[in-house]
């Protein structure tokens, strides 16, 4: 058996998902109403072929093969890891009884209509028997993958390979025990910026200008992508060559579209930016879920809700935008780093929004290791809502039914929202000791350096590396929460205080 | 075995159809044009598991079973029908031997290629080897699919089903004999309208409004379609409730674009029309090339380029382009009419159009018997040109280089264009004779009136019935050149004359 015939082989998966990867962004930007019904047969045909392929006793025979431990050790660093990849989405999903994996998705996919009714009443009650049912099925799936000390660990998998519960609870000790006071301090002590300034009438192809010179400073490359609009913005990658964002404009609020632009340009930039030698390939893909939400938070709020490059970037938003003229830039960069503890995460600042993220972990790993019940759910929410971010939950549609993770059965997802903020930081450390002077090069819109060395270290090796290898291979160290509280300190140090 | 069984696995192939066309519309819409080399892989992926599933064992099966006579008989005329359409593709596409077909394919892309290149340097010696290569084809395919009279007949059979060489030939002796000396006079003896009021710099955004304007009046529903821009306008249908057109806005004339628009608009009224009973299903498509291009015809010049039409519609022009309230509508009217033998057959008019066709049905049908060498092309080309048309052509890029067809290995393809003007005037004469006050209906705006007679008549229908079935069963008749010639005669005497 040649490792080419095993390449071909995940070329064809590729192109169906390159075809899958399509039918999902028209759904979500172009198609007609008309259609969604008939279109998801077709969207779940091309997912049921990359399924059957992905499991065949063709890729059951590749899957042995080069797993041969003298066969292994003769390949390549790529195409070990490439075998490797495979190896273990192939035995992930060949762990599950087919029959039971179909149960799963149909309790999902009610899961997540009947969540969405919930929501809009606030009705934990009749979301509940749903959740059961989805959590009954991972607490069963679990056992199926196998985990080494925890539950959840199995969970994780999915998201952040070759984290562990045990990283992440002491990861999250050590920040919690920071950041939580810090937090209190800058709201009892500081001084909270005027926001009033961003208020306005914003008209939609100004702002979409905005957005195309800001992707074009960061270097995004529109001849393999495109900007849309959506309700919710995404990125999405339909094989080498085509990197799509999209993005959602507020008739009253630019930096809504402008930041989530800069974050899905983010994400984009890490896919545009993977080595073309990998195309078609298993490793052609971001490491994890979490590093691939550093590049979007790097951008985000690292860059985008920086001082210096608001030096470059605000001549520009008076130009298009001319009611800025009588603000200053400082003004303008105070209001839009406003951090307040809130109820809802997607509209959370960079400083609290970790403690969302705590919330749900600690919640998602107890209900998986039985010390919760997900009838107490909301009690549980609620406490841990108080104890972190001093609040109080009025009512669950802002509570712990505020997320659509859960009733989709994507318990493990959470955390690489707070791995990407906590990766971000160290990263950026990193560029910073090793790109001089990058915060001028950022204030002169010289933003392509940034993205140069993203692509050096980071982009360009796609899936090659675990995210922890990649990390200590980058930033000479493992995981650790300081960088992103010295970055949190001593920015919002200066603005509160 | 069930005939769910057969529907069933026929949507299977109708799913990845959907995919397919949704590749196809995206690559000539919005496709970055990183993505082109690779896109064309993915599309080829999805057309060859489309093939595999069209002749595989399974269907071998189906067709043998369902045609057996006993089984056969006691189908309804719905579930036959679509047995006989499997049937039939089934057939041809077995018919020919896979690598035969598959270099075949190769000659047609590299035609293609070096077609292009002969074309923009007008060098017929370029192609022609190439043109050697796939007429030589063409005639083993001829030998592969049967014929009873005329080898001809094996290569319309895909265009035109149940169009015969001989019914052709007696339709174009009736037309040429009437059309051609119709045209010397209109030329010689008529007075041409004045055309320079079309000319003027109109703005994208006002004619992408004016296209707008027209589907709706048409009765496009815009919740199961769209409208993009493209080089080369098209009608794409994805499945059920999405078919898409495209159009092509020209800076220095409106008119192009207005056109094009009631042109796709008519294609897509047909594809939305078919019978929501019908989806999935084969039948779930057009009755033939011809037919279909009745329809688009019939919106772009029976509709758009009539009198009563420009009643209801010009007012709305003048308010979108002012420059035409210097204008009369009748000045406009038949500005929009002018008719006049032209070299290139995608510029011509309603009126010499079909002299272009009988042009290249006669050499195609000639070098598929042998009467004419692909060598000898361009001198029977001009000779026609010169007979029918009255015009010297002045190069092969202006002759025979200036379609795309004979590179694609599409012989048998153009006939479709005439007989849509044919079945669109047979059908516009019995739309008239069955609606009171047609023309009223359209001056006064009322063009659904119209979309439903088309609906009742001919759309909701599908592929159920041949194309010579279907005109006899809406028309009262088998086709007739009369209604074509009664039509063009009427209308461009009183604008010539």
């Amino acid at each position: 058996m040649e490792i080419k015939e095993f390449y071909d082989y995940n070329k064809e998966i590729a192109k169906f998902k390159a075809a899958y990867a399509l039918v999902e962004w028209d759904m979500r930007t172009k198609m007609p109403p008309k259609a969604a019904m008939d279109r998801s047969e077709v969207a779940g045909k091309l997912a049921r072929t990359m399924f059957d392929m992905e499991t065949s006793s063709k890729m059951a025979a590749f899957v042995e093969y080069f797993n041969r431990p003298k066969i292994n050790e003769k390949l390549n660093e790529i195409d070990r890891r490439n075998v490797y990849l495979v190896t273990k989405e192939y035995r992930r999903i060949s762990a599950i009884p087919p029959d039971k994996f179909e149960k799963f998705t149909i309790a999902c996919s009610n899961g997540e209509n009947v969540w969405q009714e919930a929501k809009a009443e606030s009705n934990f009650s009749k979301f509940k028997p749903y959740l059961e049912e989805i959590v009954g099925y991972l607490k069963e799936f679990v056992e199926y993958y196998g985990y080494e000390e925890n539950k959840y660990d199995a969970l994780l998998e999915d998201y952040e390979p070759s984290m562990t519960t045990k990283d992440l609870n002491k990861i999250i000790a050590g920040l919690k025990a920071e950041l939580v006071p810090f937090i209190k301090d800058l709201n009892s002590k500081g001084n909270a910026p005027d926001t009033s300034i961003l208020k306005g009438n914003f008209d939609k192809n100004s702002q979409e200008k905005l957005s195309r010179e800001v992707l074009d400073a960061m270097g995004y490359d529109f001849k393999g992508g495109r900007i849309d609009e959506t309700v919710h913005p995404f990125t999405i990658g339909m094989g080498f060559g085509d990197v799509r964002i999209t993005t959602n404009y507020h008739s009253d609020d630019m930096t809504s579209a402008l930041f989530s632009t800069m974050h899905e340009g983010g994400h984009a930039l890490y896919e545009q930016g993977v080595s073309e030698a990998y195309k078609w390939m298993p490793i052609h893909d971001g490491a994890s879920m979490g590093i691939h939400e550093s590049q979007s938070r790097t951008w985000e709020n690292l860059v985008g809700r920086s001082r210096p490059f608001w030096n470059f970037f605000f001549p520009k938003l008076c130009e298009i935008f001319p009611q800025f003229k009588n603000v200053s830039s400082d003004e303008f960069y105070k209001a839009i780093n406003l951090t307040k503890p809130s109820l809802i995460r997607i509209e959370s600042d960079e400083v609290t929004y970790n403690l969302h993220i705590m919330v749900r972990f600690e919640i998602e790993e107890a209900i998986i290791n039985d010390r919760i019940k997900v009838a107490d759910l909301p009690d549980a929410w609620n406490e841990k809502m108080k104890a972190y971010l001093g609040i109080d939950v009025p009512d669950d549609a802002h509570g712990m039914l505020q997320d659509v993770h859960w009733s989709g059965g994507q318990l493990g997802y959470f955390p690489s929202y707070m791995l990407g903020n906590l990766y971000a930081s160290q990263f950026f450390f990193t560029a910073k000791k090793e790109i001089p002077n990058l915060d001028s090069e950022i204030a002169n819109g010289n933003l392509k350096v940034l993205r140069e060395w993203q692509r050096e270290k980071i982009h360009k090796f796609g899936a090659l590396y675990d995210p922890k290898d990649l990390l200590i291979k980058v930033t000479g160290e493992p995981l650790n929460h300081k960088f992103f509280m010295n970055y949190v300190r001593e920015k919002f140090s200066k603005i509160y205080f």
